[in-house]
């Protein structure tokens, strides 16, 4: 399958690296896959890695260059002038890569580089890349990719298509185009192969083809990728002409990224951190949203201050405040959770109304099932009727309100084109923590004073 | 891009459909995508989606069916008997939704099915993927692929190629053999376009050629095609035969679905619920996770229940509880989640123990600044120094250990081939706020006594 990059194995390579042993690895690295490379320049000290990237030859240390982490990649980048970048690296490039290595360098940097691209055309292809915001079709797309006229013939085809095959690496599909470069539908390697060479390309392209508008949504080009089953999709601006093409490994990298971030937000992490992170690094991911729980908690102290007397009256009401907090907490979670699933898949279905019916629905039932076994186990467990009925009833409460705010809170912060996903974590469980004690003891003022 | 599936535009189908009005939308759906078809008959009511899907042609209905629901497959598929399933729908397949597809059978008809199919070779084919454990390679493969042999010329492969493509929707990759069906190498589209038709295949495949093993784990498969951005990859048995390929997108599927099953499980959501099931499949869902809360605050309450005596001496102990019970969830869920994703995407470097110090190290450098942070703030509202000093201790304690057992917990569960995921649920929060508890009443005695 692929070489195993034990710990040992990276500490010989290091050891050979940093002892000047070039001939011992350098040809079992240039025989390696551009992404084990990456994985091994990730793995071994900066030093070593640095001197390793630097014996690759121009294309494939280009290719290392864009699977690399981010960091790494800025630093290896801090070598090389404007001029190095795009005779060196930007012309071993695809386009789609090339405009996000750009995009990655400081802004004085940028016009040096694209001035200094030979070929005018790609240089033109990146240029124009580089205006497409983040997140979208476009900023997705690389250029390279196979077309034909419809007014050719297979033969001519195939023979045009040797020429442009010659610049790209791997070939996708084969889009059909009229003289205004419309895209008109696609060509399959099926019919290329199983058609007579004068045919007409007009009379075997299929022209029920599946493409995206330039200023899609990344996250709407990755749902239609996937309904479709799509390998690769073509790119046309407003008008219909084809402009570019994406293919489903970026999609597969953005599928992966949403997923991750949206883990992460639940889980109280930053986005962008990594289990081999540095202390300092990861501690900066985490305290943010631990500050929210410490406020929370400290506000949550003075809603339970305010009730001080209750306390010293009934000292058994402070027993079952992690009870009201926790099923708090966890049933906003799950409100939320299932709406921003819903809302990242598109699959939302109904209108606000329905979905606030359905979540009030399985909270009512949850809540009398859980106030009910609460009642049983309190008064097994000895507790009086009066703080049974209390806790029962501030449950039910407190269930109720946090499937409303689980539902809202995603809904609204979508509205305002803010990450749903961000509800799911500490912030939506301690202002959940906070409305359900203020419940408890104010129900609990009403049934046990 | 692709129709619009509206509210007003289902409406309007059901309507017709229900009264059999064919004509006015025969030519529409069958100008459609299956994954169009399959999304409207997912969202019109069942007795139209029945009489849609019996008006679809056998391969386009073949098609719509593996889109749709399972529940509603399984619910078309019973009007079906072993010989139709057969005839009308397994030659429609490709060979791996075929045996998705017998395998969502009730024992007794799979039989009945396999015996029916008129292609032995399909029809051993097919048996041949049942065989293979779910979540391995060999359960997501195909065997549609084109092969040709290394003792082939340029031309003769072109030849081969047209015969094997007839069957074949789409082309990935052309594979290259020897006379034993062992997998030498690729044949890229590109070598095939731009070589003479007279050179020997020998002479023009690469030989540097990913694959993976039939037992591989999903899990790896997925990683492994990402990583080297594959859109198909060939499989092989353990002695190196060419027994199937995977395409990338059922890989973006198991991808999609296993970052919901976590997302889902650190939420406290049962797998595979949707926002748009019935009000019970969402409370199946629910209520188990919210049961281990409840009884997990039932437990808090008897550990808080031992210091009953201090609450009566100084209630304002009980101020604190949202505080420390929250801060050990939240750290608790962001080791774990860590380490869940490192797991997942097996990116976990190091051993154990260093994982540990790093996590360590983590929680110590936020518990301090946490700390000093309750310290100030505690004095600031108001409250004692002693109780300030406690409140922070136990923080201090409760996030070291809380980071322990976040760390520790997905690494159990995962040695025990337990979905580690399940570790940042409710799980883990309620294990926490108990041990939490008893940590800060223990140090209260300590110091407020």
């Amino acid at each position: 399958m692929s070489i195993d990059i034990t710990r040992e194995f990276l500490d010989n390579l290091e050891e050979e690296i940093l002892a000047g042993k070039k001939e011992n690895y350098q040809e079992f690295i240039n025989d390696s896959h551009p992404a084990d490379i990456a994985e091994i320049v990730d793995k071994i000290d900066e030093e070593a890695a640095e001197i390793l990237f630097r014996s690759l030859e121009n294309e494939l240390g280009a290719e290392v260059l864009m699977e690399i982490d981010e960091d790494l990649r800025a630093k290896f980048l801090e070598g090389y002038n404007g001029q190095e970048i795009a005779s060196e690296l930007i012309e071993n490039l695809d386009s789609d890569d090339a405009a996000d290595l750009i995009n990655e360098l400081p802004s004085d940097q940028r016009r040096e580089v694209l001035d200094n691209i030979e070929d005018e055309q790609q240089a033109l292809d990146i240029a124009r890349l580089l205006i497409y915001p983040e997140g979208t079709a476009g900023s997705l797309m690389g250029t390279e990719l196979i077309k034909v006229y419809d007014t050719w013939r297979v033969l001519q085809c195939v023979k045009e298509m040797r020429k442009q095959a010659e610049e790209i690496e791997r070939v996708h599909a084969i889009y059909v185009i009229d003289a205004n470069n419309k895209l008109l539908g696609t060509l399959s390697l099926k019919k290329l192969l199983t058609t007579s060479t004068k045919t007409p390309i007009s009379e075997v392209y299929s022209s029920k083809v599946q493409y995206v508008e330039i200023n899609t949504e990344a996250e709407e080009v990755a749902n239609y990728m996937q309904k479709y089953d799509l390998v690769v999709v073509p790119v046309v601006d407003p008008i219909g002409h084809l402009v570019g093409r994406i293919t489903i490994d970026d999609v597969v990298d953005f599928i992966r990224d949403e997923a991750k971030e949206d883990y992460n937000l639940a889980s109280g992490l930053t986005d962008e951190v990594e289990e081999d992170d540095t202390i300092l690094a990861i501690t900066r991911a985490r305290l943010p949203w631990l500050l929210i729980g410490l406020f929370g908690g400290l506000l949550a102290a003075s809603v339970i201050g305010r009730y001080e007397v209750d306390i010293e009256i009934i000292p058994q009401m402070a027993f079952f405040i992690p009870l009201i907090a926790a099923m708090g907490g966890n049933v906003g979670v799950q409100s939320s959770a299932i709406i921003v699933q819903g809302l990242a898949n598109q699959s939302l279905s109904g209108g606000t109304v329905t979905r606030l019916m359905k979540e009030l629905g399985v909270a009512t039932v949850n809540a009398s099932i859980l106030a009910a076994i609460v009642i049983g186990s309190s008064l097994f467990l000895g507790y009086s009727m009066a703080l049974a009925l209390t806790v029962a009833v501030a449950l039910f409460a407190v269930i109720i309100v946090a499937a409303l705010i689980g539902t809202f809170v995603p809904l609204i912060l979508n509205k305002y084109k803010i990450d749903p996903a961000l509800a799911t974590g500490p912030f939506i469980t301690t202002l959940n923590d906070i409305i359900g004690l203020f419940l408890y003891f104010q129900i609990g003022r009403l049934i046990l004073a």
